[in-house]
């Protein structure tokens, strides 16, 4: 046998929440990196990352930067990902973009390795890692629709602050902590306070009075599970650190018990069913700290119509919501062997 | 014109914190109250409460000390309920009660003024209040079913823990003191902690995998509207102080434009219409405290199927979920000449 192929990868926004992730969930995983190259904005150029033992130098993310790079993690928002990404491909890297930008692009696999992993085979260099609320509940549905087609979904969601960064994170730590001195506060993360309160407004309004958000979990879950599938989302803040919750009302061509849907959610991949109505047992955002998995439980036959069933979805936003599934995309473009 | 009727009122669990805000609301309102009696558990007779200048002595509640009384407004829980509001009835008293314990009774009527008062007409002595998170939803629903029939309504609640009582606050007060101090705390008010989590069990569950709440909101529904309408409903409860917040998706009979939505609300009894995404205005827990309208918003239709909508509902869980929903069934009695 020859060596074990290894490889060159880039972290862009490697100072950020889902890019220190990112960075940790590579070293954990244990993926074949020849060499870990961190870039960020320029004013962390030259700042320094210890990583088991090992400094590493943050450079400045740009082209010439990218030179030699197997694979591009990018974790840097949606203006960075529109200039660079296409420049990292120049270069010769495969790019696993994070942001929204290249989404719903048609030339760039949307993907859940769980879900879809066969779009990567015909990748043009940039893959796009989806929503984290997409993520949770494609990963939920998967087995479900594999047995019974979905026809529509409705979803509320519960998310937590993490999913707007380092700052929204910080900012309800300082609200909480003045609020329950003082009794008042003003918004330190978002336009209203989210101590203590929830914000039934995720990103900016578009058209129909929904907002970005709530489109993002109705056309990426199209994209990557199936055209007919309908789905109406209502996004929610909640004051949560970690893990943002989903509650979801699914009708399906086919009957599923709940005791099937136990079943089919049991044996699937990337699924943790936590269901034990006697033991009071279901998912929590406050339990998914230190998950990988995607948590479901609450399984309810919906007796209000014919094929019909509720789950409550609790997944790790900034893990598999993020930086997990963009390394699952990397693990399996290895496996595939088409980087 | 003769002297105006006045009523010698009872607060049973005066010391409560829907007792507390029932006599608030009393006063505020300024009905005709010619005695105000303040009944609760045997270990808090003697206590005194200052009201405008005026003290009261609580007693103990009991068959005799409703002797003379015309109303008695019970929130002392379910087991009080049914032991002592029959004894109240007895004494001559028209009970309006704040617990389960007689909602589903086919004797009693369940009531919201805005939405059922002519049940009212035939009540044989005690008057169920529903519960606070049916209250808000029948009360966002009522002018939407009476233009276009409702069919069927998918809820996710976002629940705040005042409705679990003074223990469940402090709890909450607590738990997130600890956690911000030490990064971790024990549960004070739940099973589990409540503090930056959300808890999707709302007390015990049932068959079916659902909980007592969720039938609450299934069941009360029904009882008050109409028999017609089918609720599907997932019960969580969220880290806030005040104000339940509801995900309502409903699907009606003929179709509902969002404008059509609008207006209808705009000008039903005991709504506030708070929609505008220009300005980014939706209704949210933490403005709902010193509000006795149930606020609306988001009012979005749902393009998964022919006639449906999505709405976000908050009301203050205190007020009109309770206290004020029973200071007005008391006045409605009073309007309707019926005590």
């Amino acid at each position: 046998m020859g060596k074990k192929k290894t490889y060159k990868i880039a972290v862009v926004g490697a100072m950020g929440m889902v890019g220190t992730e990112m960075i940790k969930t590579l070293m954990k995983r244990e993926l074949p990196v020849s060499e870990l190259r961190l870039l960020d904005i320029p004013e962390n150029e030259g700042k320094q990352i210890n990583l088991n033992g090992k400094v590493h130098r943050v450079v400045t993310a740009k082209k010439e930067n990218f030179k030699g790079i197997d694979i591009a993690l990018f974790s840097a928002g949606g203006d960075a990902s529109k200039a660079l990404a296409p420049e990292a491909v120049e270069m010769g890297a495969v790019v696993v973009d994070n942001s929204s930008a290249w989404r719903m692009d048609p030339d760039c696999p949307l993907v859940v390795p769980e879900v879809n992993p066969e779009q990567l085979d015909h990748h043009k260099g940039i893959i796009a890692n989806p929503n984290c609320s997409t993520i949770q509940m494609v990963v939920a549905l998967k087995p479900l629709q594999d047995y019974a087609r979905i026809k529509r979904v409705i979803v509320s969601t519960y998310q937590a602050v993490s999913g707007s960064g380092q700052k929204a994170f910080e900012g309800l730590k300082q609200e909480s902590r003045e609020y329950l001195e003082k009794g008042k506060t003003e918004p330190a993360a978002y336009k209203y306070q989210i101590a203590f309160n929830c914000i039934p407004q995720i990103d900016i309004f578009q058209e129909g009075g929904y907002t970005k958000e709530e489109y993002k979990m109705v056309n990426e879950t199209i994209k990557i599970m199936d055209n007919s599938i309908k789905v109406s989302a209502t996004c929610v803040r909640v004051p949560v650190w970690y893990g943002h919750s989903e509650s979801i009302n699914i009708e399906t061509e086919i009957k599923i018990t709940s005791g099937k849907a136990m079943e089919l959610l049991k044996s699937a991949p990337g699924i943790k069913l936590v269901d034990d109505v006697e033991q009071q047992l279901y998912p929590m955002p406050l339990f998914s700290n230190d998950e990988d998995l995607t948590m479901v439980g609450r399984i309810r036959e919906d007796f209000t119509t014919a094929n019909a069933l509720n789950l409550w979805v609790v997944s790790n936003n900034i893990r598999k919501g993020a930086a997990l599934n963009a390394v699952h995309i990397v693990e399996t473009l290895i496996e595939r062997n088409i980087v």
